[in-house]
């Protein structure tokens, strides 16, 4: 069957309908329950990691504090320093958090909802604020600035990261566009790279709001499944472009260590962490020390934890392959669906025909299998194609993964024939 | 010397200031660096707790979540469960936080600021808006609604809490006043704790603001020193006065276990609960449950905690003891300062004759010993009678602790000698 089912007749259709409901019944017979909506590690990630809950016998931190006691608003030094190692930062830009970064994103723009920065005014005040959401992305994200009151507006992604000639004329022109959501390296869901080209792109282009920033969420800069990617220095293209208060970069061990008790940091320019680090002071008295120094005794330094994501891709490769190799064998004749793969990261974004993603996906919730929901990679969850779907292969064991893909592979087939039948 | 030390004559002055100038000089000599400016605990309450520390075997949680992973917003069950044990709180209005009380209170109110809550509007639109704070009260308290713009306005505690004649009168005619500042249990820093009157008169207190929030912080809710002093149910008492979403209740394990590295809850109306989770969904997705199951493994239980905090109080009370056998000592006679003898708590308050306050403790740091600074203990850092300071008697040794106390004593005495030399 090499042509797509979009040129085959009611005839064909019509057979292969019949087919893929008897498949269909099979799947739904076995009371499947297996849970694919979220990127969370599986038990075998997990475990790799139990060094981490090994006693911490050693409280001091390297400069003597002891790290039971209040205190260092801005995190421990060799936790700073291991996060510049890693990340190629300058540790004087870093301000490390608590178990989320998600929280420090979130936490920012309160901030500037609350009380602007750098001398600019509360972005509460600006009435019709719009904030840029390259699509498909993280719902997480988009969620934060719905709730923070943004208009959010779509812009497309290329295989070198958001269009820049759609960021640069939007930006140019509209001064209540006040920043972009980026998931620079294997981007959720699409697994794409942003180029240096598009990284100076946003450092130099010229923004209407002089208070335009970059949330830089590089949640898998360590996340290579077949080798290094390289990211350029978003800091460094800011300061080429004149504009070295613009880049918020956020980052976290939840996918390196454990989720929700990892460390997460925020780094941006040396001016603003002195008034971002006096806001914070009213917050908090300092982040947890102790989990930086369980954190650190596992992760020790950059080469140690290069090695230590290997092991964790010896684990997640696997995963991939099979998301693949089913999507391959079941979905590629008959173009049913089009599908990145990706060289790190935590998800394989597919597209379906247009029309055809929520009926795939209830199809697969019906049969025991709850994957991301429909919409969810667009601002208000709102695909406008109805063909975007995330998987996330992380969690459910090997075998479990081969039998969720192999039956997601029907739905997606027996939603695309329906919806060609003129079913929905 | 029986009378005060005003009576005295130029004389007796004039020979004493002689006195405590040569005393004071030797206590210079001696190099002294110690810092008592915070409520922090020392290493013998520290190292009490390091079972804390200790390998975490087991990370699935009473109802089989692995709490490695991502999840669980509220928090553990056995964890809301143990903090309504231990508070006589119903778990079904605790959430569960990160490190941090603090933060808890700095996110309440931003979340006030930005959204309201209730349906009624945000804070942010209350153009003058005003908080309550009894004073002396908590200086991190007070720089909170400083940083949220609010106008905050002194209220004068009385031996059973905030005077409520002055309170309940300020409150219900200013429908901009939002809110007020409670440690209801051995406050910061007088050891106040509050009467079932007091609790049950900010209950049901008419105030001109639908929205007026108590915040409730009983940080030392189980730090007795002699013997347990109960707190009325600040939750009934609201109730009660049909006031159910009046009152935000925070508690931590930060001087139980670790501070920076324990465990935080907020408990409130069971209709507001709903609205603060959706909201702190969008924030973070969990907080770290890998330490409240450590804290849990150490803490148990309300049984296991009493004792636990018999012991620390084991190491505390000889600390309160140099104090006030100190004070006792150095400046009952001539009535230099009058003081409290808390019952519980972190803090000794004392004050002395009005205007000497800020000149003894820059001769205790210019001698070595730094205290907390004059004026913290009061909104806006100004102490209008330049009288409060507060005495942080957890950190030191107590060999440390006797050296500072005597020369604060010293420091005490000769600020006032030289007030009424005319000296300043």
């Amino acid at each position: 069957m090499e042509k797509s089912v979009v040129n085959w007749s009611e005839k064909e259709l019509s057979d292969l309908k019949k087919i893929l409901e008897s498949e269909y019944s099979e799947f739904a017979g076995r009371n499947l329950a297996l849970n694919m909506a979220r990127g969370k590690p599986g038990s075998g990630l997990l475990d790799h990691n139990n060094p981490v809950l090994e006693t911490l016998s050693v409280t001091s931190a390297a400069d003597g504090t002891d790290a039971r006691n209040y205190g260092i608003l801005e995190g421990l030094p060799e936790m700073r320093q291991f996060f510049g190692e890693v990340l190629d930062l300058d540790p004087e830009r870093i301000i490390v958090g608590g178990n989320s970064s998600l929280t420090l994103m979130y936490d920012s723009i309160a901030r500037l909802m609350l009380f602007g920065s750098c001398g600019y005014p509360a972005w509460s005040r600006v009435e019709k604020r719009k904030f840029l959401c390259p699509s498909p992305g993280y719902d997480r994200h988009f969620a934060i600035t719905q709730e923070f009151g943004f208009e959010m507006i779509t812009v497309p992604m290329t295989a070198t990261g958001p269009d820049m000639d759609v960021v640069e004329s939007l930006v140019a022109g509209d001064e209540t566009i006040k920043g972009i959501w980026c998931v620079p390296l294997y981007s959720n869901p699409q697994g794409i790279c942003y180029s240096d080209e598009t990284v100076s792109r946003l450092g130099k282009m010229k923004t209407a709001a002089p208070d335009f920033k970059i949330f830089w969420d590089n949640a898998y800069g360590v996340h290579h499944l077949y080798g290094e990617t390289k990211l350029a220095d978003i800091f460094a293209a800011c300061e080429a472009g004149g504009n070295p208060d613009r880049a918020y970069y956020f980052f976290s061990t939840s996918k390196i260590t454990f989720p929700g008790a990892g460390v997460a940091m925020m780094a941006c320019s040396f001016e603003e962490r002195k008034e971002i680090l006096k806001r914070i002071g009213i917050q908090t008295i300092g982040s947890d020390k102790l989990n930086q120094l369980r954190t650190l005794r596992t992760l020790k330094d950059a080469p140690t934890l290069k090695k230590h994501m290997a092991e964790l891709a010896d684990i997640l490769r696997p995963k991939f392959d099979i998301v693949l190799k089913t999507l391959d064998e079941e979905l590629k004749d008959g173009g049913f669906a089009v599908w990145n793969s990706p060289k790190g990261g935590y998800f394989v974004s597919l597209d379906t025909l247009p029309g055809c993603a929520k009926a795939a996906l209830e199809l697969a919730k019906k049969a025991g299998v709850t994957m991301t929901g429909a919409g969810a990679t667009f601002p208000y969850k709102k695909d406008p194609q109805d063909s975007n779907i995330r998987i996330a292969p992380t969690y459910p064991s090997d075998d479990e993964l081969r039998t969720a893909m192999k039956l997601f592979c029907v739905c997606v087939k027996l939603a695309t024939v329906r919806k060609l039948c003129g079913e929905f």
